[in-house]
């Protein structure tokens, strides 16, 4: 009974590429971690240790680098679709090529000063092979918190169910949520910067004009508006922990008065919920490949 | 234009389970985190707002306690076949459950004392329907070296190459492997403990024997070994970074006799190289849903 | 050859409090991180295990929680003063007690609703006695990047030096800084959010105004400035790890023109340089234990 | 009002060093993060930015590296002093150099083959001056954990207390343990691997053996045992999470005779008890620098 090569890729993972715009005296700096993959008929490396059609790892690592400055950072999506275009070309054996960008945002504090922002990383996605481009748009770890407006109630109940229903809770999550564009650079000029602002708005808006009745209430609330908001987009998608905020439990203390009323909770680390889902527009477009090798859920 | 939900799916991540066996005096525990997740029909959540068909991850959770219990953990697979079977039954509107754990090893230094192993976890997934169990059995963050027997060249070059042919250079990675039984505990009994061990011992003799061209080369010789050693296997996969260790040039030194003949490295954390790839049996039956919901490669 | 108890404190670490202010429609947050420690004659619970005198962890957990609520959390310095002394009352044994808290900023995104900024994290330390109060203001993980106005050379060498002299480099670190107030609540109210504000906007301005002929020399003038600016502190405490950011050599690259003018570099992890120092008041009053048990340099 | 520079260091921190030794077919790996400080008199680099007494922390990381070859790494105790030695005579400004090691453990598979053993981390700190030399050994993230023989009652009740006297319960922590040799290499020929080895061997056996009423009884035990098993040592300084596994609660669980007996119990992240306790030899030597700048309470 014999086996064989499944499938593979292979790629850069974390290249840390930071670009400097020093064109005048007040310099712009674009910081990126950058993963680069490719795809396509590498079995004699696998099989027969061949590397003959293998572009190393540190030469897509290089090229990375190099085009930073060959075609610059306009932003995360339009550098990404190069670089990805240009590893496709590079490497004849690969059939599609898929880069990967988180982008770390700094604020100006002097015209060559910045000072990390922190909070959510804007994040990118494509995946070019000879005849299709998908770009994914994103945000990672964006740290929402309604202090009311939330409830959890109604559910189903078996003999370990324990929950008591909420009226009033805190609603926390970090989000993950990840939209694909039907369009690419190809049929026409994306501004990938003003969609991602106005995504960010979007999602940010919806959060916190939304009254939940569950995490998953909230996340379909944002998919939606942001389908609605942007014609551009094919779907979005969701990772949700939710961070559980517990009320704590004043009744055992012995102090006159001492109430707790939706005023001090503690925040809890593990386990969570993890709410995952997709809001898909009706007339998308199919995904291809678009979400292949994306980890996790989205 | 309208919009619709996709897929979805919702549970509770890593429920922090240690269960203790204290029937002699010789007690023993087994250490778990446990991530449930049920897949089916909840759209009425996300829509709507109601939670009549959701089994609370809270519940969830009471219940990997209870099945800590009612069950046991003889191994990590076997509890969590019972648990997803139990989170199928008490949901109805859920048509998959899907378990996720890890085991941390320790060893014992008494009869009622431990202290934690460290190096590789132990990971099962089991993804139950109705009328089908998939078992994935696995390791992660297994690192692994080798000092020498690593070459690689007469790879594919491009104007950016830089990279020097390396006749002998280290070789290393932080393994996660995955394999699919074509067996659950349905048709016979299945010794999870006694496949886990041996599967272990032949990755690791494999990728100690090995010489490595690249590797993609040592990952295939080692999914094949597998695969060749338990015929109960349909197929691996891996996700390995290739965790670069870069010879420290010695030659600026003004030292007289300093050399560095493969001595002194120094290890890299970012960018790192990342193959990842599967072996299949030629006669493997499908997957199904196995591998849904997997977060990475594998 | 006999020994004994030395030096001792015990605590809770890390009480994730959330303080929510909901006495109008539009609610605030405080997102805390405390830790508490007491130090005193508590070696009966050391040598034979008698916990008469020791007032538990959980104890100390639930305190927190409840001075959240008694006491409010106006800022983490107040709250913590007010928690310490809390402490110290309640258990006799305790000559001293130590509490560490973190702030977690959020910006708001509607009455009732926030998004985590992320960036530098707000600190206090206070150390209360009978007789004393000590209180340390800081920031963690605030990362700064100056593009340009940064070089360092003119240094000593010796037989393993290689390193190049630098005209024009990045300088960027990940700051903790902590200052120490001559002043606590006991003599007169003290803004300490006011405080904080400014000391930040010192920081932020100075590093980013500051030729920098070494990282040592910018954290010198921070320091200073800091001093210079706020009568109520007596000294000022850095560590600053080095961020290197080296320029990527596109020489070998065979790209007509591709050149690298101070633009493209890449981020590295480790190693990192650390350079720690404290800038004094030159009639700072003594800082008795203001600083014992604070992890790390400052 | 004017200010001054304070004490103040400085180095490159956690330069990951890998020595291989290949002198027969079966290597041997010293796996290390290592960490470099200067002490003396730098202030001309930080008041006025000049640099001609700072060796560049780039070199102390080369020097690292190089004397992984020229000096070879025994122990990390042994690298450790010959590098700080070597560090303190390049730099004239310099009166005092600490070099911190971390090793990590490896287990052989193979000739030239290993696998990362994980769990703890042996530690060494050492710090040299002109005329003096200290040694801590010490071992990191040593997670122990006994399911039994571990109670706590007795304790110091106030109105916020709710804690419940524990007769039976898991006692488990992260232990964070250094000692501190009375003698160095100057006196005699130290064979620091095999008192790491008897030191760790000390620590598991008692943590095993000893009935804790505390963690604090616990870890004076452990120490006095050191200290009684090691006539070279003449401290020991621990910090110990008490790392709380809270039973299970199942009684709202409605299942037929579903009970806890210590079965069953959730590991919790944070928050987390913290006791930190130094045990001292009734003659020890005085420590002099030998703890100054370590990190935390030990």
């Amino acid at each position: 009974m014999t086996h064989h090569l499944g499938a593979n890729q292979y790629g850069k993972a974390e290249t840390r590429v930071v670009r400097i715009v020093r064109d005048s005296p007040v310099h712009e700096i674009r910081d990126l971690n950058v993963s680069t993959t490719l795809r396509g008929d590498f079995a004699a490396a696998h099989v027969a240790g061949d590397q003959a059609a293998v572009l190393p790892t540190d030469t897509q690592k290089n090229t990375a680098f190099a085009y930073a400055k060959l075609h610059g950072v306009d932003s995360p999506e339009d550098y990404a679709l190069a670089l990805a275009r240009r590893l496709l070309d590079a490497c004849p054996a690969a059939r599609q090529a898929q880069v990967r960008v988180e982008q770390y945002a700094w604020d100006r504090i002097g015209d060559h000063s910045f000072v990390r922002r922190g909070g959510g990383v804007r994040t990118a996605v494509v995946t070019v092979g000879p005849d299709e481009a998908h770009v994914l748009s994103g945000v990672e770890d964006l740290v929402l918190l309604n202090t009311t407006d939330s409830e959890f109630k109604g559910f189903l109940r078996d003999e370990f169910t324990t929950l008591a229903e909420a009226d009033d809770r805190i609603l926390a999550t970090a989000l993950v949520a990840r939209w694909r564009h039907t369009t690419t650079d190809a049929g026409r000029e994306t501004d990938w910067n003003a969609s991602y602002d106005a995504a960010l708005a979007t999602l940010l808006s919806t959060f916190a004009g939304t009254y939940s009745r569950a995490l998953q209430e909230t996340l379909h609330a944002m998919g939606g508006a942001l389908l609605d908001a942007q014609d551009g987009l094919a779907e979005v998608r969701f990772s949700a922990p939710n961070k559980h905020h517990f009320l704590v439990d004043f009744s055992p203390f012995r102090v006159d008065g001492l109430t707790n009323e939706g005023e001090v909770f503690v925040a809890a680390d593990r386990p969570y919920g993890l709410i995952e889902a997709q809001v898909v527009r009706d007339d998308a477009p199919p995904a291809g490949d678009a979400w292949l090798g994306v980890p996790g859920f989205c």
